[in-house]
């Protein structure tokens, strides 16, 4: 697709690129410089207030966040950051309300550099409050540039709640999750699930994953599947669907649900609920066919002025992932894909960090803006502290690699310093620029022959 | 390149396909039915007797090593590992002395599964040779294919022989690292390496890593670099010539070399001396300008009947690795390529055998055809047991994963099953099916929701 967000103005908007002309700054109308020198001039309802990053990129604005974001983004000025997220191929996911605790804004799109996220939460048996925070401290040490809350149960509100005021860190939630506490499934309605995210945007949540490209006429493709729907999220709607023989109420509701994002400007995350669980099941019609409606909800979202990224499978082969990132980014017009892994190959247990950032790392070259950690105990039990760590490690080493062989400027300024310092057998200078320096310090035997 | 290794037959030989004939085998003289069905004539002096599997398979013959590939690679039948060997593109590194122990013929070639090669070897300071073989088995047990004695010190010659005796795998060595073992670097010559050629090959060692492809002109491309020669034998052979102020011995004694190896069917691994050290150094015109001399070299050799694998790099940003890999099957005619990683970033230290496998995966499904570990003790010190066996995974994972993504058949078979397993949430058949069963067990928490 050669389309962004620009095609995709709310009614009563219109846009053009001017070829000359003078800034403009009224209400209703707006002519600005775009960061490629061009001019572009905006119309929109005179009533008009921007609340989202997207809304105030689109009227020129550049926020404080976008200021911060150039900062941290040392080769994108505040210009490129604000046309990026104009154009819908960056987010910055920052909650109004958690703004107003530590939240270090960061941005998440191709022309920045590749992010990593954690996964973590609290479960009826196991973790609580108190070492969901340490975990989350000890992500955000090892490189997590946002941290997702997968609570499935203990004290859920409040775990969501200190994470969110103890993160430095854009913090993601799956809210189905907490919609379903003490209920039944079949209950969930639209007034149920408005509310509840109405109660997660005013906590201060900045992404928010829906599965709302799962479609009934979908589930049909799902039983040609080694192993049917493996997302938690897109399992209980396609049971919600089938027990009321109607369509997934988040898709029937998408407006409504972009009405209470755009509030408190929380990110979409749209979940891609028939994600492959295995080799055998990536790039099938179950995943092509959601994958068109994830274009299509893209598109409602940037209507409504929300920001908007996609999720991403999973499991796939190797030779699978380069078209599976060009296809995202045609269908969903360049906005940011956010994908889980992929694993190359199912039957290595234990080491899914490993099997996972090896696809992480071809998806990051080929498309994807931020990539979500695998834990050596995917597939066998939840994450302790050090899965996390190497989660968060092997993550690193696959956003950063992925962003050395895309030339990203000043990317490989490091590699090229550890190398000078290892050419000149400068070891404790080895040791500093060494993103682990205690790890690489323990290795380290005296025997060694570097010239080996 | 289009040529293969019958382009590239001894003196007094020629060739031909013939469209229609019958099968001719006579001294001097045979036509033999080749796997497609073609026919292929071949002629050569009356009194040639084949000693080299590449001999053999260019008279026709399939010998009871082709046979047993045959068995292990199921996909492919004997006269078609028979074809490949002939063509240069598949060798069988089996010394006529390890064949005589315990050598379970195995193969290297892109019509086979990828393969992993483990280093290991005592070095002055540390590890003698019983834990040397310990590490050997332990190496075969995780799925090393062939085993690299870089023995530096030590009982050098004992830990060797007794590699050999107890492997069921191939050993390979680099030879140059105990022709200097109590004598001068300088006094090394053409003597001195021919004997101890004879010695290890007649030892059963089945395949040497030579670094003949580094020439003195190729001396002043590694000025340019951040961190020079880092290969130990490229770095040796250097420092020789600019004291000798003459060409690489092993470059100019090539076809000598090739008789010794020849008597034993020692197999080629034409050593990379240049190959890079850092990110910043790889596919630059020091790599490149041996590149073309390991070609040349590989023709020599072929007319020598000797089989030949090249070594490749080292570290390559992800970037730049398919271009390598298919830069080297084109200069070097489809010899198998067997690369040290690629690492694709440099300041991971303490993590570099996963840093390494996501660059050999990609290696693997563009081009290689063995993948030489790397443990995390790369950079920091010699790798103890489990540096072994975390080797040994990782880069079972970046072998197989390579393998899937280029549908080599049956190699997705065992995937299927573990996620046929997992859908059913049959654990016991789930941790059977797993590579590392141990760990998949002892990761499992009975916490776990599948389905999250």
């Amino acid at each position: 697709s050669d389309k962004t967000a620009w095609d995709f103005l709310p009614a009563g908007w219109t846009t053009e690129e001017l070829q000359t002309g003078e800034v403009v700054s009224a209400s209703g109308q707006v002519v600005f410089r775009q960061a490629d020198d061009s001019l572009r001039s905006v119309s929109f309802p005179a009533d008009f207030e921007p609340i989202t990053q997207l809304e105030s990129a689109r009227v020129g604005i550049i926020t404080a966040e976008m200021e911060r974001v150039a900062e941290r983004e040392t080769h994108l000025s505040p210009a490129q950051v604000r046309d990026e997220v104009a154009a819908g191929r960056m987010v910055i996911p920052a909650n109004k309300v958690h703004l107003q605790h530590q939240l270090d804004p960061m941005c998440i799109g191709r022309a920045s550099k590749t992010k990593v996220n954690a996964n973590m939460g609290a479960s009826p048996v196991s973790s609580g409050t108190d070492e969901e925070i340490e975990k989350l401290k000890w992500a955000e040490k090892w490189g997590a540039d946002t941290v997702m809350d997968l609570s499935t149960g203990g004290d859920i509100d409040g775990c969501r709640k200190a994470l969110i005021e103890n993160s430095n860190v854009p913090i993601g939630t799956v809210p189905i999750y907490s919609m379903i506490i003490g209920r039944k499934l079949y209950d969930l309605n639209m007034e149920i699930i408005l509310e509840s995210l109405q109660h997660q945007a005013a906590q201060g949540v900045d992404y928010f994953t829906i599965h709302a490209g799962v479609l009934h006429e979908h589930l049909q493709y799902v039983k040609e599947r080694l192993i049917g729907i493996v997302s938690r999220g897109g399992s209980l709607l396609a049971k919600w669907m089938i027990d009321h023989d109607d369509e997934n109420p988040m898709y029937t509701g998408w407006e409504q649900i972009c009405d209470v994002m755009r509030e408190y400007d929380v990110t979409f995350s749209i979940g891609d609920g028939l994600r492959p669980g295995g080799l055998a099941d990536a790039t099938d019609q179950a995943q092509l066919a959601e994958l068109c409606t994830l274009g299509e909800l893209t598109e409602r979202a940037w209507r409504k002025g929300v920001q908007v990224m996609v999720e991403g499978p999973g499991h796939v082969p190797l030779d699978q992932i380069e078209y599976n990132m060009k296809l995202q980014r045609t269908i969903c017009h360049g906005a940011p894909f956010y994908v889980l892994g992929p694993l190359v190959t199912d039957i290595f247990p234990g080491y899914d960090h490993i099997t996972s950032c090896i696809g992480a790392t071809s998806a990051g070259y080929h498309g994807a803006s931020m990539l979500c950690y695998v834990t050596p105990k995917e597939h066998l039990g939840l994450p302790k502290k050090d899965d996390v760590k190497q989660g968060c490690v092997a993550y690193k080493i696959a956003a950063h690699s992925a962003d050395v062989a895309l030339g990203i400027p000043g990317t490989r300024d490091q590699d090229d310093e550890l190398t000078k310092a290892r050419a000149a057998l400068n070891w404790e200078k080895h040791f500093e620029l060494s993103f682990d320096p205690d790890i690489a310090r323990a290795y380290h035997d005296e025997d060694l022959d570097v010239d080996t």
